[in-house]
């Protein structure tokens, strides 16, 4: 396979204050499907992808990030990923298969920016799943912010050229855009593992193990601003948005779900190749770089995390 | 790199029987930039590709496809390609370098329904090409259709299923999707090297070495509209659209360049990843495969060919 | 009042042949809310009017059109209509207010091409309607192909030139667009009473009394893109589109409802003023006049009408 | 006609410090015709409007704005308009025929707010207006901006009920949407003379003959997505946006002129008819009426006016 190793986020695990609560707004406000309840867990799937859930909800006393889990192509690549991880001193501890529904066995390790990370190869495909025989664009009428899969996360912490070192040394990725400052430290690193622009984010913040948002798919920028219109009518607590990118050029939205949460609605971003040149962003530019039209980043942004 | 081996369709060398004026349907219609020219040859680019051309125009006798160059990752995957490409008794010749202004060396080979391919690891990165340092969106306003890249090529012929299989086995190439007549024989085998809906598309038609068309990105459903607007404003030859792909999901037009080759212009399609199932169409679906609007084929899409 | 007189076609009441499967239709492929059901007769509304209804459904033999309401904007301006209209020799007749539900008198009259036109001043405000105390977009998230308002009809018959002098002489309409034969006829006429492009159209053909379509308006080309997916998806029988029209600019699909009536989304089209020129259309040039990206017009669409 | 007297705003004349970076600000980031330059005086014009001109812009010490014309559609309704706004006491003046190239009589008043308006009904047609045989939808892909019309202006004063009332009792205008303090004063006022949502708005601010902002209008969401690229590219003074107003809904971007004019760029909005019920706003609610996503006006956004 040209697309190899590790193929893509698969699913976002998220701590939130009220299960139900939460329940409602990623099923009737992102417009996920709900897929299945068990007890203080909630699984939920986006329209157009296959596997049986991506977005994992356990009620909990505070927000915030769990585990966010990349899907493997191969147990051949997963058993290479944790022997390079190994020999990295990462350690890696096994979940045993079925620890959730329709999933098979997982290899959970921690970065140096406290965030956990589960590989795995299988999950169960879906039984409403994209059509697959003779299909249609979808089985019924997108509804809500019309989300289209889980994408990314973007996680806060201190060390995030450590971090992000794992993720290129040890799994592969590319880094695709970053921002230094003056000295040379990096800010912002983006990773990808796919021709995405970016398949995971690390931002330097003053705590680990923080989550800055969970991001989600939307077809374009028009559904950008169906989910703003969705945002102001139904009172969801907006960050920023809609506006773009300059890391990504994708086109966003920012906003908390009822747990405080950050997610994000975005459209667009380039394709990106492994042998494309980096995109470097000096420090004063970040305004520019995180929000392209307002080339200034509100407090809020940098300073409410979960 | 979790994308590695063929990176992507890096560059299509079409034959024209009017250079000039084929040059100024590519420039000033496609809104492709001028990079150079040289005799016979012309060479152009998208806005938001980092290599120096990909699209190489030919003045010519006949239309028609002369090559289709994919950009391999490394020397060392070439050579295994290579390699596998020989074991599969596929015949390979070496371009020099330099045989086009700026490219290095190229492995040419030909598939069973008689397209010639190329292979290659380097191309100069031009020097007009996406920012790197605080990158805006593009440098200049996109004119014209607003082509972002070069995409794919649908090609024809007699074995496809042949061809197809020198993609997979050779070149690691994964189908997307494939239209099966009812004793089993693929009529349309879509397969991409990335997260794309298709990097290339065989489809089974009466004569070889034939080009079906040359395809172009688009950002959206509205640049799709704006190409057919320009294209009835500007009398270009439309073929069909704007209209939608059952297969892929693209949003799409086509039209025809002044020599008679037929391009597209399109827009979304999926991300596709290798643990996707594939999707399957039956032949009496194939309207619906291949114009999900209209749901039927007319005669000039399946008999007009260069 | 700037915009005095006629505001608007106001309702239109439609014949279909099993009124069940017309309100499935309606409501939900092309998103209107169900009002009321009386007998034969349903009305429905789109979620961005104001007046209790806008489409009236009646259980029939044959499809067709019932009659089309022009909305006027006072009393003393519907009697000077009557007036104008006698004058003209046209007849008039009174439908006693609640006739339909909600609504007041209507007087009614018939034009040279046979169509039931009804003038009126009052009907109910829908208790649903947009919000006027510091209002949202919409109350609740569009849904179908999201059609904020009926828009207009074009009707067929033989002597246009004298249906369109009435609406101009009598009911102060102006001509926006119309097409000439070579012997100076017209073979189409559009008129408007407001600053859309059209609010009424006349075509050429040859029976009196027909419908050719209804026309519903949508926000975007991205909202007629989405129609064109629900056409798909729903086995709706599909005409033709998504295009564009020469005449009006108007993006645009058509489709027919369960009895074979036409139904139009469209959006955009240009702002008429009464001192913009009339633009004038050749009959060698209809095709780009109707399908302004086709530049032809198919033999449905000139030989389907109910 | 059913669209009479006042027919909408026609001419928007702006004092611009630097005449000539003024031109190149309107002409290539708004994507306007430059028309003619004589003297101080430059005349501009949208692409898709038949007039002359409709934005005059003056070399001045002070930005700001000069006069903010209307079109009328008959010399008598002009007479009209007089005799009613000579009766309230407004006092009204003749421009001779030719004070502006192409362009009739003017009569000229002033409101109580201070902002001084023309009426007029004659102004050369352009040559070089849209085209009205066998027309193309444009006759050069529009570029910069992509600005189809001049559209309208909102002004800021003291007594903005005393400038509101004439314009509804003395010209016919309509009240579309208007926002009250507790105590029952008006504290923003939006008129139409059309089917638009406002062709005039009046804000109340600490002082007279101020102007808020020019509005242009372009055709879709995605063109005000178009615009904010153009603005963070091309380092255009960005006031707020993307984003959408509660009044009228429309979608927008602000920005400034290289004198400190505002500028918007908008799409969307309702279609207006005088039969529709007021939208009113409380100030509390303020935030949502202005910026229907952020539901918060920045301070740059009522303290910034020329």
């Amino acid at each position: 396979m040209a697309v190899t190793g590790v193929l893509r986020p698969g699913f976002v695990q998220i701590r939130v204050m009220d299960l139900k609560e939460a329940i409602v707004h990623y099923r009737d406000n992102l417009g996920l499907e709900m897929v299945s309840k068990d007890g203080e867990f909630a699984f939920l799937r986006a329209y157009d992808e296959f596997d049986r859930h991506s977005v994992v909800l356990r009620q909990a006393e505070e927000p915030g990030l769990d585990v966010l889990g990349f899907k493997v192509i191969s147990d051949a690549a997963l058993a290479d990923f944790v022997k390079r991880l190994n020999e990295m001193g990462v350690k890696t501890d096994d979940i045993a298969a079925g620890d959730h529904p329709g999933a098979g066995r997982r290899v959970r390790f921690s970065v140096p920016t406290g965030q956990v990370i589960d590989l795995y190869t299988e999950m169960e495909l879906s039984d409403n799943g994209p059509m697959t025989k003779n299909p249609d664009v979808w089985r019924e009428e997108p509804r809500g912010m019309r989300i289209t899969r889980f994408d990314h996360c973007a996680v806060l912490g201190v060390n995030i050229a450590a971090s992000a070192e794992i993720f290129e040394k040890a799994l592969d990725f590319v880094v695709t855009e970053r921002a230094i400052d003056p000295d040379g430290n990096p800010v912002a690193i983006f990773l990808t593992c796919s021709n995405k622009a970016h398949d995971i984010a690390f931002l330097a913040g003053p705590a680990d193990a923080k989550l800055h948002h969970a991001s989600f798919l939307v077809e374009s920028w028009n559904d950008v601003g169906h989910a703003c219109d969705l945002i102001a009518q139904r009172n969801i607590s907006l960050d920023i948005g809609p506006t773009r990118h300059g890391i990504t050029r994708g086109q966003t939205v920012y906003f908390f779900d009822p747990s405080g949460n950050r997610n994000e609605c975005f459209a667009g971003g380039y394709q990106h190749y492994p042998d494309n040149p980096i995109r470097e962003w000096t420090v004063d530019q970040m305004g520019k770089a995180i929000f392209y039209y307002e080339k200034e980043v509100h407090d809020r942004f940098t300073s409410v995390m979960t």
